[in-house]
């Protein structure tokens, strides 16, 4: 068998390095979201980069028992009550595509919208709104932009702030402010929700899009815990009832 | 059907609070693990719990793709490119007793035996050799203690000096200590392994033992994550091979 | 690395054998679920195990939309839409102690009040009495009895028909109606559930407690792909919803 | 709450009907792989279809440790002792597009040379040779067509033999081969393998593609379940080891 290879830790006994640094040197005064910067990018974050990525993890720890993965968790939980990894793990799963998916496929966008500009010498403006006339006549919507809650996402404005203050905001939040603006020009005006919002930073800052997916997994994590905690301990098992109509023949 | 009830976080039109606070107010300036924090524990950490508890979840980020939740994170992102939740689940799914699970056992263990020093006013050293018979009496061993590749954990006293250094350090640690040297006294001295001293120092801060295995998922996220994204950008699908005898008749 | 070894399936070039068999030969007139006992138990099952052996994986294939497993799988599926295989196994994931566990709790019990019989030569219904006593003292519930739906399992009186015809009928099922009997005595009286039901006849087949969970996860297997293929082509994204209230501080 | 909807099951009080019939009916002389067909088709197979959807469930049901499904599975039981749950689902998350996801892929494929075939009048000849073409200017390959380990997939014929003795074996397998016969034409002549076999012979079932991965689920179910408890009763804890290169800076 073939030796695996990887270049994110190496173990040997008495030693743990991570991304080439002792593992003790990380903990001392550390910040865990900026070891998984690390992990995840190769590289520590500067102060800029750290305050935001934490802001990131932050927006998208928890939003109430109600998105697909936390319900799903709760619901595990309910008829799982001894393997509470089995209620997170299986709360993670409903991350794909419908939930917690769009700051991924935005992440596509731009990078696409920035390749545009910077080929063909276009404005912001008109790669907009080419790209939303392309979706809509697919009959597709751009990603990123309403919510089926909020009508203005309040964590959007407050991470951007956070990156324009560090000075990380670029180019793909005036794209993702372009965007919005073509789709309002057509219809109602629709809040940056915010997979889009982080879509924008996490572009800005470089990393690849699959980091849009994992930001929301790793900050998400923390919110369903504590969901399956508050289920195991301050609810009876098998609680959760749907009601439901049979209309088969 | 009954409204389900959450104490955690409230989700109104354009308003997001967490355990009463505004996300935007959590995100500028914040840190995610502290947010963690507060969505388990229902507080914000002082200093001395942030960066303690920071320093725990750094400490079991990673440890290299050979631990179960790594491996099968790896397998599972070899035959499947497209669903990185899937991996990144799969992983947390091989968190149970052997792996991952211990820091909660032995917090169960520290927390009878200071109910013990507290109810029956004697040592450490005597709780601990008194627990210790126990365990050798039913062929069990007392979880917390020795590594499979570690003799010296180095994150063990960097985590302890961590906790004495915020003020943290506490009677579930002296414990934990004397659980190690009632051992050696019998056999060979085994080191204090992580999940021992994230026990002890659990514990000491008044979580409940299920926050072990929680520290431990949530940390460990961050590190399956990087695998996850290193095995599918770095190798090819389905190149993990075992060799296998088959010795069935 | 040591090669793993196994005694279920041997796989060489162009050649598949499950348990010694080729797999063609057990592909031809074949059934699905004697196959799947010979990869559990080592041997085909004979014709009265088959025919028990498949009535249970059907009893358990689907109980409506509402059992933590199923509900679990619907809700991952509608905010994952591209990994059905992300449902399915989170639904899996909720098959746990209060959800598909009882069957193999209720073994332990099973196969514990047979050797009391044998061992100290006396009755079932002395069996049942001693053992609902001592669970009445702890607290517990004996598991396998009463059902949040049903009066009388329409299952377990089928089940047990069908066992007796196929003369796999033994003394664990008497204990089972004698634990309900003892259960009665003192109470209002409840059903032998299915759990119960399987629990019963899969120790008087010599089968281990495991395979009670098993049982339940295969056959239930079925019936959560039908749900979630039924969600993802029936069913909008993101359509699941649950009133809940916040009662935080 | 709106109320969920199902044509699948209806359950109340003592009576749970499956697709409209009594569950007590179909577990009397019933076929554990029929009544999951029941489930996912709404009705019950036909004699023909029984004997060939359980040869594909038979056929997919097991292949030794090495796939990462049942290597996956192996590895959390490995780590995670107490809750087979955990296994068993991890190792279906294994089941993604590089493993066991070529059936709903080839279906795809052939109901397209199918509709081409009807719509255009051509040969299944000329459309293979076109799709080949296709995929190859794409770089890509056809998939159900090569085998890791097989240069004759054992299964493949096997299943096609049965699909013809029972009446079911139509144009899809025409396609099948022609695909076969176009790639050897310019290259090493490769074998269907058993994910082409299969999506072949769900197509002229009838099926939806979506059909040919949950097939590898439910099959694959039972293997991994067989795996996981030889794991759990003839290995150690944490016994799995993998040879690692760190290659990191």
């Amino acid at each position: 068998m073939e030796p695996w290879r990887t270049a994110i830790s190496n173990v040997e006994q008495n030693r743990i390095l991570i991304r080439g640094r002792p593992v003790e040197e990380l903990m001392a005064g550390g910040n865990f979201a900026d070891v998984a910067f690390l992990l995840l990018r190769g590289r520590l974050p500067t102060a800029a980069e750290s305050r935001t990525w934490n802001a990131i993890l932050i927006a998208v720890a928890d939003h109430g028992p109600t998105p697909p993965s936390t319900m799903a968790a709760r619901v595990i939980a309910s008829g799982n009550r001894r393997a509470l990894e089995a209620a997170v793990a299986g709360g993670l799963l409903a991350v794909g595509d419908a939930h917690g998916g769009a700051g991924e496929a935005t992440m596509h966008i731009l990078r696409r919208a920035l390749a545009m500009i910077r080929d063909q010498g276009i404005t912001a403006e008109s790669v907009a709104d080419r790209l939303v006339d392309e979706y809509r006549s697919r009959g597709e919507r751009i990603p990123g932009i309403g919510h089926r809650v909020h009508t203005r996402d309040p964590r959007t404005e407050a991470l951007w702030a956070i990156a324009r203050d560090a000075g990380l905001a670029g180019d793909a939040i005036e794209v993702m402010r372009a965007l919005a603006a073509a789709i309002a020009k057509s219809g109602r005006p629709l809040p940056v929700n915010f997979d889009g919002a982080l879509a924008a930073v996490l572009v800005d800052m470089g990393f690849e899009p699959a980091i849009g997916k994992v930001a929301f997994l790793l900050g998400r994590c923390a919110g369903i815990a504590a969901h399956v905690l508050e289920e195991l301990t301050r609810e009876r098992p098998m609680r959760i009832e749907v009601p439901f109509v049979y209309d088969g023949s």
